[in-house]
């Protein structure tokens, strides 16, 4: 996930939106459907890891983000390696 | 990372270097180095996540990989991201 | 799916290669996991429709392709369109 | 096909297009032209299968979107695949 | 069109194809399907404009050249310009 | 030659500059310069072929095109084929 | 490192914003952690060694920098070269 | 620099290349003219910086290198930033 | 270098830039610096050839440019080709 | 002009193809049709200007060179500038 953000957008409201951004990402964290999230060193992006049980609850999560109208992203479905020891790679 | 095998490789040595890829990456995954280990679906690729003291270690263990040869892939810096609530991802 | 035929290949040995993978494809066609099948005009490639329960089902229906070696996909994850008025596009 | 919105448009008229754009398309899936119609999951855009009888009904039927001036699209022309089992993949 | 030729492919067996290929294009542009044929300066590929009734058609068409297994190429859907002129651009 | 237009660009204006567009375009093509014109299906984009006497004179026809600091093309040389049969395919 | 200045910019507040960045990078290489600055010629971007402990110290330098919304950046990892002669090249 | 080792090349051959290209390095690095050589992390690829009076010089020590035909590369002009505070850095 | 012109720019003060452009240009080639100037035809975007005695020199002539804001252009380092038999090929 | 050499060709036919080629491009330097020729630095490459009457010829020319079959190259129309102050830019 890229946030991109226009030079010229209002940063007041964008500071809420970042708030909310953070509330709803800890909320999906503590639920579990937010796996993994790290970020990219050096950028405004992020690295995230969703545990879903359909493709239509991954886009709902999704496109619930708040920052969602600035984010470029893209999915990359994984499932679990044959040589992987983790019980939670799956 | 992706695995690119041309097609007149010799299959049975290149078995082995499968099954000793594979003792390569549990014994890693079993000191913690390699934490996360993810097959990218329908694709003979896989994403991974290492958890390394140092650059110069990062690449010790990837050029160690017996299949390194034949392995395209990309390397990205991850930290701690600022909203992430699990302490492992760091 | 794009297949990419390397042009020293034995071309026996790829003509039963094709014939497995139609079968396996009708097959997996009348299953239903296979919902469509659309050749790209002009081209050794096509695009296909999957319906799965998840990403490890695709991932061994893929894998498990008599022409997987040759082939070059891409995977794009799709669900419901909330203007979409057909009951099967989910 | 893609939808890219600046981010300083006018909301309300947006709005209004969007909401054209839905009965245009629930229109034209009803005629039987446009055959499937699913969302990218996570994110603004769709995948879409026409089933027209020239380019130029494709042309006037793609043009005629109220979105279109917003849509960054490409089209892939598809006939029926010699393995497909189902008469409607032509 | 782009035509590759592998470095160690058989001399007398590509140019007999190639004469094949001429044979076979200039028939189909007596029949009026192939409607235009340029070379490229400088390189070793062709542009192209066939007028067919069919999606169906054009892909039997480029799949039938002879050259086809050496072919790299991509298929553009045109239609009328509302600005031109000539009876012929459709 | 794909035709890009700002959103916020004063309509009526740019109204006027698509007709003066489309009278150079059919004086040209009556000129026997501008020798074919198609429309790319579903996009805001042509393909065109131009009969110039110089590399100069397709500079100057091209950078007078009414439309001209809102395209974005690019220009491929051609000659004449040596398998076509069209005298104009030249 | 890539400094994207959009035009219609405030040239004061960028202007001080400049001054800040040159007073951070070169406190930052008195410390010795921003080991090497260089421009590439005819661009507004440079090329910079960094020698940081950890990821997260590189990820908190690079976000520091005061003119950070405004760069497009890549960030490659670096280690020791067997061949290299220098003590510093690590 | 990117090293592209063809899978069917003579390995022994190679290796002496290896070991010419080692030393041909080590040279270069203590006349002052390949200034810095770091290896890029999981890669069989480097990032070197060169110190030479003219273009000329640069292009004959590049082409000497005994691995010259095996490598990819890109060469950027680097010259002085006007924000270094490290003589070397011209 | 391809000019880039936002739509919106303030049209007399461009045009005074444009003129100055052109003035810095043609001194530049009269010292002989400026070697060769060429239009890409049919594109506002130029081919140079600069003849300079050192990176520094090259990079301060390219940012001195007066429409340097809105260029978008790649350097490549030339040197004399051992078939030339220009002597002003160097 | 890329020069790709396929790491197994013979390399004594190979030379001899070379020696012609330089042949070849030295007689089209003294007749004035091949204007320059610069060796991109550290490159295999040449970028090379033509003087030609019409775009047919400079096919001929190219197709022509001995080193064809192995040349990946890109061609771009060039004119007059209408800065530049040497007769020879056209």
């Amino acid at each position: 996930m890229d946030v991109v953000v226009p030079h010229d957008v209002d940063q007041d409201a964008f500071n809420i939106l970042k708030e909310k951004e953070k509330n709803y990402a800890q909320e999906l964290q503590r639920s579990g459907k937010w796996r993994h999230l790290w970020r990219i060193a050096g950028q405004y992006q992020n690295v995230s890891i969703f545990d879903v049980s359909s493709v239509q609850e991954l886009h709902d999560l999704l496109s619930g983000l708040p920052l969602f109208p600035y984010l470029k992203h893209e999915v990359t479905a994984l499932c679990r390696h044959p040589s992987s020891i983790h019980d939670d790679d799956r």
